[in-house]
C-alpha cells in the first residue's frame, strides 16, 4: 500500500475497502494499461467487461457501495476512488467512474424505490454505463458552463413527455444503456430516465478530444421527438435544477479524486525513473533540477489530498458545498496539473511517449481543468461568493 | 469571530482559548497597528509592555501555555496561534511570538525543574524577550542553513563552559533577558541558558532587513570568552542537535501559523477595499482581474491552513515531522506570498502604503520565504528523502 | 562595461553617452550606496546636490538630452538610461529620474519657448526637481488609475486660473522647485506650470511607501485656490489629456529602462554572491537551485530589454505607442519582478538585509508593478484592443 | 498578413517570401488541417505529395534557399518559417519541417559539391524526406541529452564504413529517403549520408507521442553493420561534433520559429473565439478572465519574437550561438506553452477537441519544451555559463 496516502481520520471499513482496492488496481488491473484494445476513447468494451469481471471476482465493484445499497460517506468515497483511479482503467474496472458514479449517486438520493429497482440495480452490478445529458452546444446558445440557458425542452403528451433539443460533451453516451436527461418544463427543469439507445437520440458525433481514458467519448446528440413514458421522471417536474445540485458537488470531488490517484502513480513513475537513469554522471534525482520537481509533487498531491478530505467533510456535514466544492476542484485541477506536468519533464522524451501512463495522464488533466467547469467559472463564482459574504456581513 | 477559519476537529478548550485571544487581537491590539512608536523593528518596548499589559488583563498572555504548566496540542496551537497572528502586533502582545514561542517549547520538553523555575517561568508570563542563538554567518564559512558546520567552541573550565564565537540573525538579541546559545563541545553540540545582556555577548550591529515586526529585529553577535555556569547547560553535553531537533519542527509551524493569520487579516483588508472602491464604472470585486485574485487567495489560504493542521497532527502523534514540517513550510510561505502580492496588487497605489498592514505583511512574508530556511533547502532536503525511501523500497 | 548589455544597433552617440554614464555610476554613485544620509524617501538633498555635482564633473548629468537642447532617440535614451539605473542613486545623480525625466520631455515637446527659457533650462542642468500633479485620490471618487475622472477644476479669474482639488502619490512633490499641474477647465483639462514651493500647494502627508528611491516620496497634496498667472498655462486650454498623451507612453519606458539597470545590478551582486559562499559541500552557483534562477534571470533581464527596445522603436516611429507601452510595462515589471526575487532568494539572508542593493531593489519594483498603471489596468486595456482590432477586422 | 508579425528590421526579400507563404498557407494548406489522412504522425505520404505539388505551383518550396543555393540569412530564414508555421500542416507544405530544414542547412555548409550533388537536390526540391540520427537510448547508458555518451560505433573495413548501434526519438525516419548518422571512430564523432531505407537500418518501433505533426513519427532504431561506401562521409572522420554544433543552434531556432507561427495562430482562433461566443450575459472576451488572458498572450508572442530575431542576430553575426540560442529555445518554448495553455482554456470544452488545431498545438508544444534539450538541460548549462563567464572577470 502506497505511503503517500492518508491513512489517518479514515474509518476501519473505508480502510479495508480502499486496499482491497488499491491491491485491484495494481496488481490486477494495470498490467493492462498497454492492452492494444485501448484506443481513443478508453478500452473497448470487451475489454471493459474483462476487467469488471475481474473486480467482481476480486469484490471491488462499485465498491463504495454498500451491500444493504448504502452508500460510503464521502471521506470514506475518497479513500476507496483516490485507490481505484491509481490507474487510467481503474475506475472504469471498478465502475467508480464518471457520469456512472455521479448518476448512481443521484438515483441513490432521488429516485423512487420502483426506479431503483428498474435502474440502480444494473448499475451498481456494473453491467451497463450510463450518461448524463445536461450540457448543451454553446453554438446553440445554449448552457455551455451556464446552466441556466437550457434550451432543450419536454412537454406532456398523453401520459408521456417529449423531449426535444441538443446536447454535448455527453460522455459515454455512446455504448450505455441508460441516460439521464435534463430538459425543461413550464414549471422548470426536469429529469428523466431513459433506456438507451433509443433510436429518437441520434448520436451527431463523438467528439475528438484531447483525454482518452472514458468508454465511449464525449458525444454531441440530437433528441428528435423523444417519448419518455411519465413514470420514469426522476423526482418532480420542475425540480430538476435542484438534483442537478444535489449531484453537482460529490460528482465535482469524486473527479478530483479519482485524478489525484492518478497522479500519485504518475509521480511513483517519474520517482521510479528518476532514481534509475543517470545524466551528465549522476542519477537523475541528484541533480536539483529533477529532484525540486519531485519535491514540489510531494506538496502538491498532498495539498490535493487535503482539500478533497476537507471539501468531503463539508458535504458529510450536509451542506450542499457549492462553494467548497468550487474551490477543491480548482486547487486540486490546476495542482495536478503541475505535477502531471512536472513528471512528463521529470522524464524527458520518455514523458511524452506512451511507454508509461504518464502522458495520458498529462493530457487527461488538462481537459479536466474546462470539465466540470472551467477554472474561470468556478473563480468567477467564487468572486461573487466573496461580494455576497462582505455585503452580508456590512448590511444593516 | 472569522468565518474563514476552521472550527471542525478542534477541542471546546481550544476554540475557546482562539476566540478570547481572537477579540482580543482585533478589538484591542490592531487599534495600535499605526502607533507612532512602531518602528523599523517593531514596536518600541514600551509599547511592547503596554500591550502586555493589556494581554493579561485579557487573559491572553501565553494562551498557548495552561496554567498547569501543560501545552496545548500542536493542532490546538495552531488554532490559538492563527488568531494571534491576525495583527502583526498580535503575538507580541500574546507572547506567542518567535524565538519566544521556541524557547518555551524547547524548554517545556527539555530543561530540568530548576531551570524552568529559574527561566521559564518569566518566559511565560511575558516579563522578558528572548533570544535562541544557533545560526553562524556564512561569511566565516558557518552554519548558514546548514547546521552541521557549526563553528562557535564551548570549552569547560572548572565548573564554567567558555564560549566563544559568532552568531547571525539572532532574533530578539538587542534588548532579550534571556538567551539559549549553542556551540560545540568534545561531545557535539550544547545548549546553554545566560542572564542577558552580558558583557560577553557584543552585539556588532542590528541589521537593517525587509521585515519589521520583531523586537531587537535580527542582530549580528560576537559571543568573546562567555562564562556559563555548569548548572545552566539545558541537557547533556553533545545533544544540542537532538535539541535544536525538539525545537526545529513546531518552531518552524509556529511561523506558517502567524502568518496565516496576518494574512487572513490581509485578504480582508483587500476583500473591504474591493467592495467598497469603484474603478472604469464599477466596483474593484466586479472587476474579474481583482475579484478573481480575491478568490484565489481563498483557495491559498485554505490550503494552508489545512497544511498547517495537517502537520500539527503529525507532529501531536510524536513524530518528529522533518519532512512534513519541510513540506508545511514551503506550501505554506509560498502560498502565504502570493496571498500577501495579490492583496497589495488589488489595492493598487494604496496596497504599498503603510496605511493598513498589507505592505508591512507582503514585506514580513517575503522574509519567511528564508527564514527558518530557504524553500530551496527544504526542496533539496525532500529530494534526498524521496531518494532514500525509493531505496529503502527497492532494497535487497 | 557590462557584457550583458546589448551595443548592438546602437549609434556611436548613444554607446559613447550610455559607457560614460555607466561608467560614473559604477564608479563614483554606486560608492553611495549605503551612505547614512540616505533614508525612506531616497538620498537627502544634501546627498543629492553632491550626487549631481560629481555628475556635472563627469559631463553626465541629464545625459539623454543634448547641448543644443535636442533629446536622444527613444532607441538611444534606453541605452543610456538604462545605465543611469545601474545604481538606486544613479537616475537621482544624472537627473534622469522620474518625474523629471518625463517632465522635461513633455516640456521639450509642448512648452512655448519663452516657457521652455524660464523653466526647463533649470530642469535641464538639475538644478531643481519638479512634480507632476495628475493622480487624485481614489478614496474622493477621483482619478485613481481611470484619468477621465479627474476632480480637480481650474477656473478663469481675470488673468489668472485658480485651481482647486486634491491630488496624491505626487512624487518628489516635497522638496521639488517646479510643478505641472493637472485640471479641468469647461474646455476640458489644462496643465499649467508653477514654481514651488506656494503656501496654495499644502503637502497633506508624505505617504509611508515601500519603496524608498525618489527624493520627497509621494506626497498627498490639497490645492486650495491656487492663483496661476495664465501665460503659466502649457499649451492650450482642453489639450491636457493630449499633452499626458505625449508624454504617458515614453515616461512609462523611462521607468522599464531605469529598473531595467537596477535589475542587471542586482543579478550581478547574487552572481558574485552564488560564486563565493559554499553550502551543503559546494559553491551555491553548482546547486542547481540556484544556478537555475540566475539562469532564469539571463532570460528575462533579456526579454526585458528586448521589449523595452522593442517599444523604443515604435515610439521614434512617431507612432503615440499606447498599447505597445502597455505591453512593454508589463511584460517588463513582471520580468523584473521574478529576477528581483530571484536575487534575494539565492542570496538567503543576506538577501533580505540592506546590505546590498538587492533588497531595496526587490522593494521598488514591487511598486513599479502598481506605479504607471497596476497590471491588471494595462491588461484590461489590452484585451479592449483585442476586441477593437477583431471587430475591425471582421466589420463589413 | 497578419499584423501580430514583425515587418520591421527584414529585407524586401524576406518580406516578398513571408508574405507569399503566409498567404499560401493560410489559404491554400490550412483549409487541409480536418483532411482524413492526417494521422497520429501527421498527414500521409499521399496527403503530403498533394501539399508539396501545391507549395511548388505556388512558388513556396523550400522558400528560404534561394534558386542559386543561397540561403536567407537567420533573420530572414525567421520571417519566412515563422509564417510556414501558421498552420501545423504549413512546414511539411513548404519543407521547411524538421529535420530536414536542419539537414539542408548542414549539409549546405559542410558537404562537398559532389555529395550536394547526389543528396541536397533532392532534398531541396521536396521530392524526399530525410531523418537525422543522433540521438542514444537513455536505457542503453547512451546519449540521451548528452551527447557525449554517443555508443554508436563505425570502423573502417576497406573502403566502407561499417556502423553499428541503437538510435532513438529519430524523427522521419520511416519513410525517408535519405539519413544523416552520427557515430564514433576511432578519431571521435563522424557523420555519414545513406540512402534509406536500408535493410541494415531497421525500425524497431515508432514510439507513440503526444505530438502528432511529424510525418514517420520518431522511431527507435537497431543499425546492424550497415556498411557505407568511404565517399558518403559528409566531411572530415572525428569533426561529427563540431558539425553537430554547425547544426544545433539553426535548428533549435527553427524549431522556436514554426511553433511561433503556430501559436500566433491558435492566438488567432481563440480570440475569434471569445469574441463570437456569449457566457453569462456578455461576450467572452468583457469577461477579464478571458480578456486578460488574450492580452497574456500578446506579451508572450511579442517576446517570443523578439528572442527569435535577437538570436538569429546573433547567429548571423557568425558567433555560434550556443547560449543564445539555449536561451532562445527555453524563453520562446516555455512562452509558447502559456499560450498554447490560454488558447485551450479560453475555448473551454472546444479546446479540448480537435475541432481547430488548437488542440494539437497545446499537444506539440508539451513535446516542444523536451524535444531539442529539455529546459532543464538549458539552463543547467547556462549556469555552468554564468560561472566560466564570472571566473573568467575575477580571474587573476
Amino acid at each position: 500500500m502506497t505511503k503517500m496516502l492518508q491513512r489517518e481520520g479514515l474509518s476501519e471499513r473505508a480502510l479495508t475497502i480502499a486496499d482491497k482496492v488499491e491491491k485491484f488496481v495494481r496488481e490486477t488491473v494495470a498490467p493492462y494499461e498497454r492492452d492494444p484494445r485501448i484506443g481513443a476513447h478508453g478500452p473497448s468494451d470487451a475489454l471493459g467487461d474483462e476487467l469488471k469481471a475481474l473486480a467482481h471476482e476480486a469484490g471491488v465493484m462499485t465498491p463504495h457501495i454498500l451491500d444493504d445499497g448504502g452508500h460510503l460517506t464521502q471521506r470514506e468515497t475518497a479513500a476507496v476512488l483516490i485507490r481505484s483511479g491509481l490507474s487510467p482503467l481503474g475506475p472504469l474496472a471498478c465502475h467508480t467512474c464518471a457520469p456512472d458514479e455521479g448518476n448512481m449517486y443521484l438515483m441513490g438520493k432521488v429516485a423512487s424505490p420502483e426506479l431503483k429497482e428498474r435502474f440502480l440495480t444494473r448499475m451498481v452490478d456494473g453491467s451497463m454505463r450510463t450518461a448524463f445529458f445536461m450540457t448543451e452546444p454553446a453554438e446553440d446558445g445554449g448552457a455551455g458552463s451556464d446552466p441556466s440557458m437550457m434550451l432543450t425542452t419536454c412537454k406532456m403528451d398523453g401520459n408521456h413527455w417529449v423531449v426535444n433539443g441538443r446536447k454535448t460533451y455527453i460522455t459515454g453516451a455512446d455504448g450505455a444503456g441508460m441516460g439521464i436527461i435534463m430538459a425543461k418544463s413550464d414549471d422548470g427543469a426536469c429529469m428523466f430516465l431513459v433506456d438507451l439507445p433509443d433510436p429518437a437520440i441520434r448520436i451527431e458525433r463523438v467528439l475528438d478530444t484531447i483525454d482518452s481514458s472514458m468508454p465511449g467519448g464525449h458525444a454531441v446528440i440530437t433528441i428528435d421527438n423523444l417519448r419518455i413514458p411519465a413514470d420514469q421522471m426522476l423526482g418532480e417536474s420542475g425540480e430538476g435544477f435542484k438534483y442537478a445540485q444535489v449531484r453537482l458537488a460529490p460528482a465535482r470531488l469524486s473527479h478530483c479524486m479519482r485524478w489525484l490517484g492518478a497522479c500519485v502513480r504518475a509521480h511513483e513513475i517519474a520517482t521510479d525513473y528518476a532514481n534509475r537513469r543517470m545524466a551528465f554522471g549522476k542519477q537523475l534525482i541528484d541533480h536539483e533540477g529533477v529532484g525540486f520537481m519531485l519535491a514540489e509533487n510531494l506538496m502538491d498531491l498532498k495539498q490535493a489530498e487535503l482539500m478533497i478530505y476537507w471539501c468531503a467533510d463539508v458535504l458529510d456535514s450536509g451542506a450542499q458545498g457549492g462553494a467548497e466544492s468550487s474551490m477543491a476542484k480548482v486547487a486540486v485541477s490546476e495542482a495536478l496539473m503541475r505535477v502531471a506536468d512536472r513528471c512528463v519533464q521529470c522524464m524527458g522524451g520518455q514523458g511524452v511517449t506512451a511507454d508509461t501512463i504518464v502522458e495520458q495522464v498529462f493530457r487527461e488533466i488538462r481537459a479536466f481543468r474546462i470539465y466540470d467547469g472551467p477554472t474561470e467559472v468556478h473563480k468567477w463564482s467564487l468572486a461573487k461568493k466573496i461580494k455576497r459574504d462582505w455585503k452580508a456581513e456590512h448590511a444593516g
